[in-house]
């Protein structure tokens, strides 16, 4: 297995990802896109998400794995219309393209729908290059991956517009603190868009929910 | 970027990877590959290893990172020879090949090393394809990454010797367990080879060192 980095198919990814982020605009639903690691969090915050959202049935996900439909069937039975891609099925294991989102878009009900979020393969690295359409893309880190992670895969932090930082209720039992991984990301990226939460107990909910509304009802969708 | 699944480059790394794995049997080399997710704890681990193992100056490491020096700087001050290889300089950045694994090899002292370590990128998915010569290959689950992991990266499971399950400590923090661990681990692989262990406390190292040292006494290298 090699990695292609021709510009072919880049610029056909990128040019696949404006056409479902115009498609995404036209039917007023704004489209986040999140990347991490495996186990920071993604679907744990998407679950609080719903909760904090009010109506879940306005949310919808498109959830990349390499196998197993376990992630949106969580998803489902908090009420958010979820496709799942399994990945292992396409030509990219290790991340989703916007080519497989088009795909999923078309099973979903936009009209209905006030905001997407695409939850790729856990996967710091191979997620980072390939736009698939979102308006935003968030970055989660946990607390338990330890300060050096945003160092040590830059593109990841400067490549998305927030940086959230998950399982801060671990900063005591880890010795990493959302403190420190703000530093090491303001080293990457000084003017790194950042919040720390909590799903455990709550804390940041509010100001990440507060910043998918200002988002919302902006001029992004 | 595209995934390049051809079977010539594959067979291409195959066999760089057998003749690296007979030029380390033949200089009398035990070589342990690592793969993990970012922030599992592969470095920690080798450090935790080092004070263990009595002579840290009689194991080697050859480190894959995106990017920085981090890991190798951590290593030598523990007194443990080690190269780092930055993957964003090669055609593949998210794993290790086996021709870099050979470039690096040329830089140890084979002769006055015991057991070599090959920690690659932090990635459960692209490294799992990829031999480098290594005689034994062990997975690193977090518990604080979920219990559902090695169901979702089944390949990561399927195609190693040992699955480590680290951070133990946090188990009382993240309602996932040893226990739970191994229960997805056996779904995945029946019959599983599976250690749990702390850096932070110390449980399991004992295990772990006996693994190593069981390895090395008998015929692998």
């Amino acid at each position: 297995m090699r990695i292609d980095l021709s510009r072919d198919v880049l610029a056909g990814n990128d040019s696949t990802a404006e056409a479902n982020q115009r498609a995404l605009a036209d039917a007023g639903v704004l489209c986040v896109g999140l990347l991490s690691s495996p186990g920071a969090g993604k679907t744990t915050l998407l679950e609080a998400t719903a909760d904090a959202w009010g109506d879940a049935s306005r949310l919808a996900v498109i959830v990349g794995d390499v196998a197993t439909e376990a992630d949106a069937d969580r998803l489902r039975d908090k009420g958010i219309p979820s496709i799942q891609i399994n990945t292992q099925h396409h030509g990219a294991t290790c991340h989703l393209t916007a080519e497989s989102v088009t795909v999923a878009l078309a099973q979903l009900d936009l009209d209905s729908t006030d905001l997407l979020f695409v939850e790729n393969v856990g996967n710091l690295v191979c997620p980072v290059g390939f736009r698939l359409g979102e308006h935003r893309r968030v970055v989660l880190i946990s607390v338990a991956e330890g300060a050096d992670k945003p160092i040590k895969y830059p593109k990841a932090i400067l490549e998305t517009d927030l940086a959230l930082v998950t399982k801060t209720d671990l900063a005591p039992y880890v010795d990493v603190s959302l403190e420190s991984l703000t530093h090491s990301i303001r080293q990457v990226k000084p003017n790194a868009e950042i919040l720390g939460l909590s799903t455990k107990t709550g804390d940041g909910m509010a100001e990440w929910v507060s910043w998918l509304r200002e988002l919302k009802a902006g001029s992004v969708a």
